[in-house]
């Protein structure tokens, strides 16, 4: 992609209502724009970090068998009459009422609905198990929408909705879910904690959220801190049941508080064993040889639209954003410093092209721009690999190659570029 | 993909209240379900009708180098006061109050933020031209929806939006569109007719819309059926200028009706030019050399949740959907009708990784179901090639392949079907 033809809006200043860094980052690198209170555009930038998460959720579930569908945004009042979380919910369920008079409301989650289409077509054991997802625009009204798309009103999040014959069979899909859960960040580049949780108003009683840890996090949690250097993603369902670490709110219930030290966090998921509860709301009954019986049910979240705010949190110095690789908008950012001059312009567009033709991901500052400008943006967008083609390319047909992360720069002939670059990539760190 | 995995609810009797072919259909396939008035839910095969849609408009959008972005679905009512739009656009605007009692509307269209979001970022003539496209949820709350997802209150569509300097810009720019929206359809397998429309409430003087012609449409429009003929993907701007086609509206309007003849179309796609309405409302002034200037605007939308609809409607049987291969769902069905033969589950099981493997998409019925059940099934669903392993695979090692269009049907020894598969995927018609 062409800096010239990709719209990256960058701004040099702070906004001073702005109170956290990631919220700050997102807006000076042209990442995302508020368009009323809590609610937000993507702009190419940021639309492209969203793409790349959307894409690598999905290729995990879809792996795993989960049937994508998608729900509506909108939905009726009624089906939230059946569990009772209409009068329930509170203020922040968007309240809406059409033309005709009817109460709909903007789906905060969609418990109700998947229960409602579950029930209409799932008659026989034979039905069972079942596992949906989808990826869809939620609308909670926050009483104080802050922090950009951290806390928004409208946003994105993935959430799957589980179907068994009975506990045991529920409890190894949650089991399953916990898993795939630690796979999606892991492949994300995302290093998150599971902690207990309670199940508040979904319901149920078992229920775990995945947090990351940073210094800037509004909620808090509680670990052992082993936890920190431990891999859980070979967890059986009871070491997932002992694990020592959990939310402040399950952490005030808890007996034995030994060895738990308190960690300011980011929650990016949130997974629910509730069981029957919806399915015995609404008289979910499917046939068995032995009589009929309820499924038994759960449900799995991810805030799409809050991980690449949590991300920043986590990795950002005093000049911008530190992309991990897997997220990252780009892989390879390209900066020409010469564009008046023919032999550089012609140099890196035959440069870019070829690093395309390798399936890379470039970006190409092409832009008439002052050599200034162009590291500053490159360092506030946070591209984890910048090529410069500056003066030692005229004196010596050099390139500089500088790591975002740490800013080590190397100095290397152009023939030897691509092949370090495509070694570089492929970096373990 | 097995179908024992994945969730197709095929019904057998059509609703009493449904009125239009490919809504009931749609809904007999297992492909959409109401969940409210006019608000769908998509499972998993309309959702996947609905992915490769979207995977080939965005794929044509991003070889244009159109920015793929993505604005909120509430909208604040300050931006539609400005364009004078809040009081005019009626009832269909989904109007909603915030718990702080804010207005609010669910956006039917994105003009206004569009202009806006322009207006704060674009400040000289050398950030222009600039072309943004989104796929998001849109509300419109007809007074009657009907007919499925052909007419519904929540869709989905992609909306994109152009910037120019000046007027020959912006209508090379509308030239693009048009061209870029021919192509399209085109690589969908869906033959439109682009005909002149009249700019309504968009506003502006150049306007077209995209028509699929089609004996049950809602719409009408007057064209010279020559038009039906012939390519439009390489007109310039002249020729679009002078198109004999006309949307009903536009007709009333026109002097010389000679040669046109009326047909019932489905409209899916709209793009106008609307120069400065906008830019204009917003006070949006950008620099140049001469001075300020107001920059020029076109608007262009497909509407991708009305597609699929509008493709059975001109593309079924007495049996079900016939799919064009660009958007079916699966391009083969594996049919086993023994599964509890070992012999014949195993071979299936084998062909099928086989076909998998070669990156064809392949629905397998493994499921327990009669034979009749799954010819039914299969018509209802309507993927282009039906494999059959029944007696003839237990008798002679021979599959029987069936196209779904024509219902020809050749039987082949297994070691050739592979091959005669391929060959047939990449058939002509």
């Amino acid at each position: 992609m062409k800096f010239s033809n990709f719209f990256i809006p960058t701004l040099k200043e702070s906004s001073s209502d702005v109170k956290m860094r990631s919220h700050d980052l997102m807006i000076r690198s042209g990442m995302i724009r508020q368009e009323t209170s809590g609610i937000y555009s993507w702009m190419p930038l940021g639309f492209r970090v969203l793409k790349k998460i959307i894409d690598k959720i999905e290729f995990l579930h879809d792996e795993k068998g989960i049937n994508q569908i998608l729900m509506p945004t909108i939905q009726s009042s009624d089906i939230w009459r059946i569990s009772n979380r209409y009068d329930t919910y509170g203020k922040e369920m968007l309240r809406i009422i059409d033309r005709n008079n009817k109460d709909l409301l903007y789906g905060p989650t969609n418990e109700e609905m998947i229960t409602a289409i579950g029930k209409q077509y799932i008659k026989s054991y034979k039905n069972l198990p079942r596992r949906f997802y989808h990826i869809q625009t939620k609308f909670r009204d926050e009483i104080r929408p802050r922090y950009g798309v951290m806390r928004a009103r409208e946003f994105l999040m993935k959430d799957a909705y589980s179907f068994d014959i009975d506990e045991v069979n529920g409890e190894n899909t949650y089991c399953d879910f916990f898993k795939l859960y630690l796979k999606i960040f892991s492949q994300l580049g995302i290093p998150v904690i599971p902690v207990r949780a309670p199940s508040g108003e979904i319901g149920g009683n078992l229920s775990h959220e995945f947090h990351l840890v940073v210094r800037t996090g509004e909620s808090e949690i509680f670990l052992d801190s082993k936890l920190l250097d431990q891999s859980c993603e070979n967890f059986e369902l009871d070491q997932i049941l002992s694990l020592n670490s959990y939310t402040d709110d399950y952490f005030k219930e808890i007996e034995n508080k030994k060895n738990l030290e308190k960690f300011k966090s980011i929650e990016l998921g949130h997974i629910f064993l509730f069981g029957t509860k919806y399915s015995s709301s609404f008289n979910f009954n499917v046939d068995s040889e032995n009589g009929k019986f309820m499924p038994f049910m759960g449900s799995y979240g991810i805030g799409i639209s809050r991980i690449p705010a949590a991300v920043i949190e986590l990795s950002n110095d005093n000049d911008g954003i530190i992309w991990p690789k897997a997220i990252s908008p780009f892989s390879v950012h390209l900066i020409n410093l010469n564009v008046d001059d023919t032999e550089c312009s012609e140099f890196c567009e035959k440069f870019y092209k070829e690093i395309k033709s390798r399936d890379i991901d470039i970006l190409y500052d092409d832009r008439n721009e002052r050599p200034g400008k162009k590291f500053s943006d490159a360092d506030l967008i946070g591209i984890p690999l910048q090529v410069i083609c500056g003066n030692s390319f005229k004196k010596c047909r050099e390139l500089s190659i500088l790591k975002r992360s740490n800013k080590d720069q190397i100095d290397i002939g152009v023939g030897k570029a691509i092949k370090k670059i495509i070694e570089m990539i492929g970096w373990n760190e």
